[in-house]
């Protein structure tokens, strides 16, 4: 009876580590091996880290990529691996190494290169165009990476056209919110139309605006679930897979392999044979897991974190700093900083100005408290003072206006900043996605700092996030006084953001559907929304593409953020 | 006598100013009717603008694209135009639009996209696979566009070889230094080899990091060139072609088609009649013009000029603030802002502190004076007394370092902001690329603005900029004091740049090598440059990153500028 043990390493790399991703990758093979498995697989570009970008273009990392798969490959004794490189044959390859053994048996190079949203993998690679499969302990095994199984009739289908039982793909794919399913079902579909068992191994991690969220699956001939990985954190997954399941499901249905090829054959398959024999390892018996599914708020809330830490703890900061109002957003953001690092590693700030409501001030003392942070407070009075002092002439005769406003910002972002240099602690922002679309966020002033937690998170979903937080604390983590307040930038007496904006509920879907979904104005009124509302919002929108293009990166988790993913000109006079 | 009247127009357009770009083009059309032009050709994506990014994404922006061809399409009587638009195929397309006396005859689709630098293209549009030749007049014309014209073998040798006697190339090919030359001797070889005449018609003008040079150019069969569009203008090109000198030549060597087409066929080369009779249109006699060729930093100046004020007139501002501190980036960059606009519609501002030297104001007043700018003086000692003392809690213990330094240049930059709030001013900043890719920069501080005018600019060619720039004043314009002082922050007592930088004649050298030519540590050594030197130079760009990324956009004159031209991530371990 052919049998195959998979582990799939969804390990958390680092991009341009290639020391430190090279320890991870030999140390998941130690386990793997101490686990009996047969073949181990790593994610996309496991060696360098995803995405690489422009350090592609670099001679010196290219060849440092190669010099790290050698160790690799030395490393890698009494096992077959699969794992992610940049591979250089006059042009790059995004690539999939095959060792077997401590020996390099084959290279298979991505076909389909992705090249929209936050991918430029054109700009890099060129597209390799054969499919092999490989014979490992006498099972066909079809190896491809990432966009290359997202197409029917694509690589996939060629190697189970070719002999390929099991489809393994190794991917690094970017997480947002109902991704996970949204890869479920394709891959449900991929494994019951190409009637092949299929192991798909995603990168875990946060890395700038990207997480990827690991929930590595493998699913049998029909497309069920047999195994998954945890999602936003590392694991090691590992299935025995029933080969000769798939023999007979292709054996009673004979037309499986006709109607699998519906296009021609565009890519070459030969085989190459890595083991004839099964491995003799001895195979200790794997315990059973259940993983909870989690619900929206609690997967997008995990994303938040993940992407958070990794931030930090990538970038070398053990300590970060939030401007802390009171308000809904910054207390997101204190909670997500605390659950991503610990409390005492995170300190929140309270600036006071003259406009601010006493309870903004013991709201943020409460949450400080019930987070277990400690907390500054340095009142802005007196440098706001010096400031309208300083301008009194230039100023003479205007009213006051969004420039007073905005100084009390900046003066908020230059103590944030003060701080940070002084003391080495990074600064998180606290703008919503509501408020980075519409530009209601003071450039240099609370969008002033190194990452932006919450930036591709609409105000709604802020609410529940919040709700999420609170649930599964089973307390009032977060003060339900912050969460009924109504929301203000407090840069004027009695100021609330729906003087300048429509109500967050109206507002939000018009952002989704003329942000993500490129909806012309003209579509969004007819989705039922006051006219005056979307020309509005698409007005703002537009008018603050300068105020993004100098915002810090943040956690993607929507289908468009902003960032490498929405790439629109500033200076533009097109409308709607 | 086979003969043909080319106008190319050298327009400057607007991203996504569908209507007035078409005005431009039916002014244009109509002006070259007047000078009895056959054919008149226009820069690619002249409808829409280059470059459009995700714009093209936007259904909408496709539709009213197509509209406004339609007007231009009927605008034109009495004439052919060429005229580059967004086709919708099913696809989309970068394409040529070919309409004769009012009718759309035919559509060329760019065949290479460019996707590498700052260009994008795979992102959008699909690739075309057709080279036909179109019989204008009689004579057999090739269109393609920008890229296409790049590579040898190219459309262009499929065209010549289909019957084109010219090749019309529609382009918007952004300007590096030297670009000029480059392209011109590629078209003198592409002419010679495909015996053609070449008539190359670029786009002029400022898009956000980009400025589009103009410098159309028609070459003769033996690449001889026989008119030139002005660089950094717009520019009506219009000669006489003599076909005839074509047609002998090929007689003279009939193996010139088997030596052009060096490659298989790879396009279709259909034949599509436009004109059979040349037109009997009236045709004035044209008057010769000499071009004075500039150096090289006058090229570099007028670019600067040129991308400076197209940001700040197509942004719709029409007054611009900028910090004088004294110092000669700054100095430059308001000589340019000058040289875009007007003096009175510069401002400058001195922000003098306890660390200012009384040159650097005396200095910064005689600038001014000299440009004849108002010039605003704002001491800062006020406010950041006020931040020392709200902060003296928090900093009590610690010595002062780069926290004090920075609270006085973000103090400026809040200050600038203030001014720029209150009277709608655009900052623009003064960092030069030195700096920027080094991080020699207060981010919020002396990088908080809309404009980086001389990001690109290395503090070397700083120097040569405002030499030059006295050279054609043929004064002292720019005071020389500010040209021998030694650079200086200013930020703390008897701060130099060289305290932490190395000199910019040895620092330059490696920046060029580590940032344009992704040279590693390894071979900038082998240049003979100290290693110390080269490993702190690449350290501090690397470290930098996150700051460059909150950078506002400013003019790309190298052949890698900071921004969409070079995607490094932030979080990277790669060191070299």
């Amino acid at each position: 009876m052919r049998r195959l043990r998979i582990g799939m390493a969804q390990i958390n790399t680092t991009v341009g580590d290639l020391e430190g991703n090279t320890q991870q990758i030999l140390k998941a093979t130690a386990e793997a091996r101490s686990l009996g498995v047969d073949l181990l697989t790593f994610p996309e570009l496991a060696i360098c880290g995803y995405p690489p970008e422009d350090l592609l273009l670099k001679p010196q990392f290219i060849k440092e990529n190669l010099r790290s798969l050698k160790r690799v490959v030395s490393g890698c004794s009494g096992i077959t691996i699969v794992v992610g490189f940049v591979d250089a044959k006059g042009d790059i390859y995004n690539a999939a190494a095959v060792i077997h053994d401590g020996k390099l048996v084959s290279v298979y190079h991505k076909i389909y290169l992705p090249n929209y949203g936050v991918f430029d993998e054109k700009r890099y690679f060129r597209a390799g165009s054969e499919c092999p499969v490989y014979i490992i302990g006498g099972v066909g095994i079809g190896i491809n990476i990432c966009e290359d199984i997202w197409y029917e009739a694509g690589p996939d289908t060629a190697q189970a056209y070719y002999g390929g039982e099991v489809i393994v793909n190794i991917s690094a794919s970017p997480y947002h919110f109902g991704k996970g399913n949204l890869r479920e079902k394709m891959l449900a579909t991929r494994a019951s139309e190409n009637v092949a068992i299929i192991a798909y191994n995603n990168l875990v991690g946060g890395q700038d605006e990207l997480v990827f969220d690991g929930n590595s699956i493998v699913l049998d001939e029909k497309g069920r679930v047999i195994a998954r990985g945890k999602q936003f954190e590392e694991d090691l997954v590992v299935a025995d897979l029933d080969i000769e399941a798939v023999s007979r499901r292709r054996l009673q249905n004979p037309k499986w392999r006709k109607e699998t090829l519906r296009l021609e054959e565009r890519w070459s398959g030969a085989k190459i044979v890595v083991s004839e024999v099964p491995s003799a390892s001895p195979k200790p018996s794997l315990s059973s897991r259940q993983l909870e599914a989690r619900s929206l708020p609690g997967e997008v809330y995990g994303a938040l974190v993940l992407g958070t830490r990794d931030y930090i703890i990538k970038n070398g900061f053990d300590k970060v700093l939030i401007g802390l109002s009171g308000g809904i957003d910054s207390t997101l953001v204190a909670a997500i900083a605390v659950d991503a690092l610990e409390p005492s590693s995170v300190v929140g700030v309270a600036m006071p100005s003259r406009f601010s409501s006493p309870a903004s001030i013991s709201d943020a003392e409460l949450l400080a408290k019930n987070l277990g942070i400690s907390l500054i407070t340095i009142p802005i009075e007196k440098v706001f003072q010096a400031y309208l002092e300083i301008l009194s002439s230039s100023f003479e005769g205007t009213k006051p206006n969004v420039a007073e406003e905005n100084i009390q910002a900046r003066i908020r972002g230059n103590i944030l900043m003060a701080l940070s240099n002084k003391f080495g602690w990074l600064v998180l922002t606290t703008s919503n996605k509501s408020e980075t679309a519409t530009g209601y966020t003071t450039l240099y002033g609370d969008m002033a700092g190194g990452f932006a937690v919450i930036k591709d998170v609409p105000k709604t979903m802020v609410y529940e996030l919040v709700g999420y937080r609170n649930s599964i604390a089973g307390s009032e983590l977060i003060p339900v006084t912050i969460i009924e307040k109504v929301p203000s930038a407090e840069l004027r007496p009695g100021q609330k953001d729906t003087d300048t904006l429509p109500s967050y509920y109206v507002l939000d879907p018009v952002l989704t559907a003329y942000v993500e979904e490129d909806k012309s104005i003209e579509q969004i009124v007819a989705m039922g929304i006051d006219e005056e509302v979307v020309k509005q919002a698409s007005r703002l929108v537009d008018a603050s593409e300068y105020k993004r293009r100098q915002a810090p990166p943040g956690v993607k988790i929507t289908t468009r953020a902003f960032g490498r993913d929405r790439r629109l000109p500033i200076t533009n006079r097109f409308k709607g």
